[in-house]
C-alpha cells in the first residue's frame, strides 16, 4: 500500500527525539529558573480568532478545519490550527480575568502554517515563547535577554550575540530623514544588509527613488566606529522619542549584564529591524558567530497586541527561540545526545528461562538505572547486533553460569571492556560510568 | 470583543500545567526506564491514512482540514487531525524501513475527536502510549504491565488493580456457548457488568434472545471462588485455543510479578472485554480501588494492526495511560504539585535602584534555584500579595539596609518565618527547605 506523511510535516524517530527532548528540557528548565509560568492552549482556535491577525499573506497560510455536520457539507470552516502562540495568548488573557499582572508565561508547542515546504521550512514546527505581560519596566526586557542567553549557553551556544535595537529609533530615523511615510520600505531594505551588503542596500534604496541625501543620512546613523547608542542619540537628537529610547536601551543592556549576560553577547545594532509590524520598543535577535544561519532567537516589546481581545492595555515583551535552527546547529557542532532511552540492554540467553534476565532488568530499574529488556530470545548474536545498531552504552548478559553464580556479564560498548560481576557491583559500575 | 475558545478544548493555566507536566514527566521517565524509545508524528495525516480505520462512527469524529487553493474552494479536504497514536505508528512503520524489530516506542501527545463535548470528554486530549512491536513473547505483555504499575505507583496509585483477560478466551467462551456468530453482542452485555450488575446483564442477554442455557453457561465461566484462570481452562477445555491462551496468561502474570508488580495489583478477570475489535490476545485495564472512575490504563495484544500499511506481519502489544482521568484522581487524593515554576520571588524595593534585587535573583539562579524577579517596583505590599496569590514558597526582600549589608530578608510562606541572612546563607536555607 502506498502510504505517505503529510507534505511539509515530519516524523521524529528516537535519535531525533532524544535530541529534541534534551533541548526542550533545557529550555523549559531555564524558563522556570527565570520564573516564567507554563501555559498551554488547544491546537485549534475558532477561525475568527485567527483570521485578520497576520495580514493577507498570513491569512492564506492558516490551516482551516471543516465544520462538522451540514455546515461542513457546504464547505464551511469553523476552526483553524494556531499560526503562532501569541494570538492564543491574547485570547487567554481576554477569557481568563483571574490572571493577575504581571504575568510571565512560557509556551512550547507546535504551530502550523501552510507555507510551501522547503529546506528548513516546515508546515508543522515548534515555537518556544516566553512573554512578560503587564509591565513597561526595562527589567522585563533584561529578563528576556538573560533567559535567552542562559538557555543558549546551556545548549552549547554561550557565544551567541544578541543584537539589540529599538523600534522607536527606527521610526525616529525615518522622521529624521524626512521619509516618515516610507518607513516600511526603508526598513525592508536595511533588513537585507546581512545578505546584500551596504552597496546593495544603497542601490535598492536609490532604485526605489530615495534621494542621495536620505541614503547618506542613513549610513551616518548605521555606520561608525563609535558607540552606536551614543551615535543614534546624537544624530537623531532632533526627534522627540530618541532620548527616551536611548535611555531605555542603555538600561536594558545594563540590567541584562547585571543578570549575568556577558557583555560580549550584547550588541546594540542600529540595523536590526525585525519584520513584524507589532513591535513598539526594544527589539532583538540572537545570532551564532560563524554559523551560516539566520537568527536563533528573537523578540521585543509589543505593547498593542495582547490586549486586542480584552480591550485592555496590556504592555508585553517577549522572546522566542527557534527550535529547528538550534537542532541543525547542534548537529553541526557535534553536540551528541544520548542514543537510547535506557543505558543498558539486558539480553535473554535462554527463551525457555528468561527469569534471570528479567530479574537483572528489574534490579537495574529499581536502582534508578533504565534497562531495556530484549523481549524475546533470538540468538545472542542477533541481540548484540541490535544493541550495536541502537547504540546502547552497556549490554548485560546472563547465561546459565552467571545465573547460577548470581552474577551478570556487563560489556561497555565504548571500551569493549567486559566484567563478570555480582548484580549489585554491575549496577555500581554502570552508575559510575554514567556519572562521568 | 466577544472571544471564546473552541468547543471541547481546554486552556491549561499555570497551576494545571505544573500538575500535568509533573505527571507527564513521571510517565516519560518510566517509559525510558523500561527501554521504550520516544517517537513523535505530525498532528495531521493525509486524510486517506485515517479514514476507514475507526469504523463508521469513528470516521464521523475525524477533524478534516480544508485543502489549500482551488480544491479547498470546492470544499475538498486533504488532511485530517490524528484520531489516535496507533494508526500514525503503523504509517511510520510502513514508511521507515530502517526501523529494526523489536521496536519499543512511546508516544505522548494530543489527539483530536469531534465528539460531543461532555464532562470529562474533550475534543483535544492526550494519549500516553507505549507499544512493543515485532515479538509474540509474553515478556512483552509483562513489560507493558510492569511499566503501567510503576508509572501509576510513581503518581501515587500503587494500589491500581490490573484486570487481565484474553481475547482468545472470550472467543472460546462464545464458541463453547454455541453463539460464536454473536460474540460481539455477548461481550457488549458482559462489558456492562460493572454498571448494571449480574441481573442486569442476564436480563439484557435474555432480552436479546440468548437462551437460558447460554446465560447460565456464561456465569459458570465468569463466576466462582476458585482460580479464574483454572476455571476458564477447565470449562472451556473443549475449545482448541483455550490451553494456549491460559498458558500465556499464566506466564504474563508470572513475568509481571518477576518484574516487580505486586501480586495484589494483578487480577485475572474473565469479564474484561475491552471494546476495540483489533485485540487478538491478552487484554487488560487498570482500575483504582474506591475511585468512582473507569479504567486509568488499558491495552493488550493486537497482532493485525501495525502491519496494515506495510503489508508485513508485525505482532504488537501496547499500553495506554489516560492522562485526564489521572489528573482528576490526583486532585481527589490531594496530591498537590508545585505552585510556581521558581520557588523564590525576589521583590523590588526601589524602582530607581533595582540592582540589589537583580543581583540576588541572579545569585539564586546561578546556584541552581529558580527565582522569579518581580519586573517592576509597585508597592512592596502589592508584590507580597502577588506572591501570596501565586503561592511562592519563598519571598526575598532586599531593602536599602540589606543592600548595604550584603544580606537579604527571606520569608517562608508556609511557616511565616523570616530571616535576614547573607545571600549565600539565604540560598543554603532555601535549598535545605526544598530538599525536605
Amino acid at each position: 500500500m502506498d502510504v505517505n506523511r503529510a507534505r511539509g510535516a515530519r516524523d521524529f524517530l528516537p535519535p531525533q527525539m532524544h535530541e529534541r527532548q534534551g533541548v526542550l528540557d533545557a529550555i523549559r528548565a531555564t524558563f522556570e529558573e527565570h520564573g516564567f509560568e507554563p501555559l498551554d492552549t488547544p491546537a485549534f482556535e475558532r477561525i475568527e480568532v485567527l483570521t485578520g491577525k497576520y495580514g493577507d499573506e498570513g491569512d492564506k497560510l492558516i490551516f482551516k478545519i471543516l465544520a462538522r455536520g451540514e455546515a461542513g457539507e457546504r464547505g464551511e470552516c469553523d476552526l483553524a490550527l494556531r499560526y503562532d502562540l501569541t494570538v492564543p495568548l491574547a485570547r487567554v488573557v481576554a477569557m481568563h480575568g483571574e490572571l493577575r499582572m504581571p504575568f510571565k508565561r512560557y509556551h512550547m508547542g507546535p504551530v502550523w502554517r501552510a507555507d510551501r515546504p522547503a529546506r528548513g521550512r516546515f508546515r508543522e514546527f515548534w515555537q518556544c515563547d516566553g512573554d512578560i505581560l503587564g509591565t513597561t519596566e526595562p527589567t522585563a526586557e533584561a529578563e528576556c535577554l538573560a533567559f535567552a542567553w542562559r538557555a543558549l549557553d546551556r545548549m552549547g551556544f554561550g557565544d551567541v550575540v544578541l543584537r539589540i535595537n529599538d523600534r522607536r529609533l527606527l521610526k525616529a530615523l525615518a522622521c529624521h530623514l524626512g521619509v516618515e511615510d516610507r518607513e516600511g520600505e526603508l526598513l525592508i531594505a536595511v533588513d537585507k544588509l546581512d545578505k546584500i551588503g551596504r552597496d546593495g542596500v544603497s542601490a535598492e534604496l536609490e532604485g526605489r527613488g530615495f534621494g542621495a541625501g536620505v541614503v547618506s543620512g542613513l549610513w551616518e546613523v548605521l555606520e561608525g566606529d563609535d558607540d552606536p547608542l551614543e551615535r543614534m542619540g546624537r544624530v537623531l537628537a532632533d526627534q522627540p522619542a530618541t532620548a527616551g529610547a536611548v535611555a531605555t536601551l542603555r538600561e536594558v543592556v545594563r540590567r541584562a549584564e547585571l543578570l549575568g549576560v556577558p557583555s560580549t553577547s550584547l550588541s546594540i545594532d542600529p540595523t536590526i529591524a525585525r519584520g513584524l509590524d507589532y513591535y513598539t520598543g526594544p527589539i532583538w535577535e540572537g545570532v551564532i558567530p560563524g554559523a551560516n544561519m539566520g537568527s536563533v532567537c528573537s523578540g521585543g516589546r509589543y505593547d498593542g497586541l495582547v490586549g486586542m481581545f480584552s480591550g485592555q492595555d496590556v504592555p508585553a515583551v517577549g522572546i522566542s527561540l527557534g527550535l529547528d535552527r538550534l537542532m541543525v546547529l547542534r548537529e553541526e557542532r557535534g553536540l551528541a545526545p544520548k542514543a537510547t532511552s535506557a543505558p543498558v540492554l539486558v539480553t535473554i540467553y535462554d527463551s525457555e528461562n528468561p527469569d534471570p534476565s528479567i530479574r537483572v532488568a528489574r534490579a537495574f530499574r529499581e536502582a534508578g538505572i533504565g534497562a531495556d529488556l530484549f523481549p524475546d530470545a533470538r540468538k545472542l548474536k542477533a541481540q548484540l547486533k541490535y544493541a550495536d545498531q541502537r547504540g546502547y552504552p552497556w549490554i548485560a548478559i546472563v547465561g546459565p553460569r552467571e545465573s547460577e553464580a548470581g552474577t551478570v556479564q556487563i560489556k561497555e560498548a565504548a571500551t569493549r571492556a567486559q566484567h563478570d560481576l555480582p548484580v549489585a557491583d554491575a549496577i555500581a559500575t554502570v552508575r559510575a560510568s554514567l556519572a562521568r
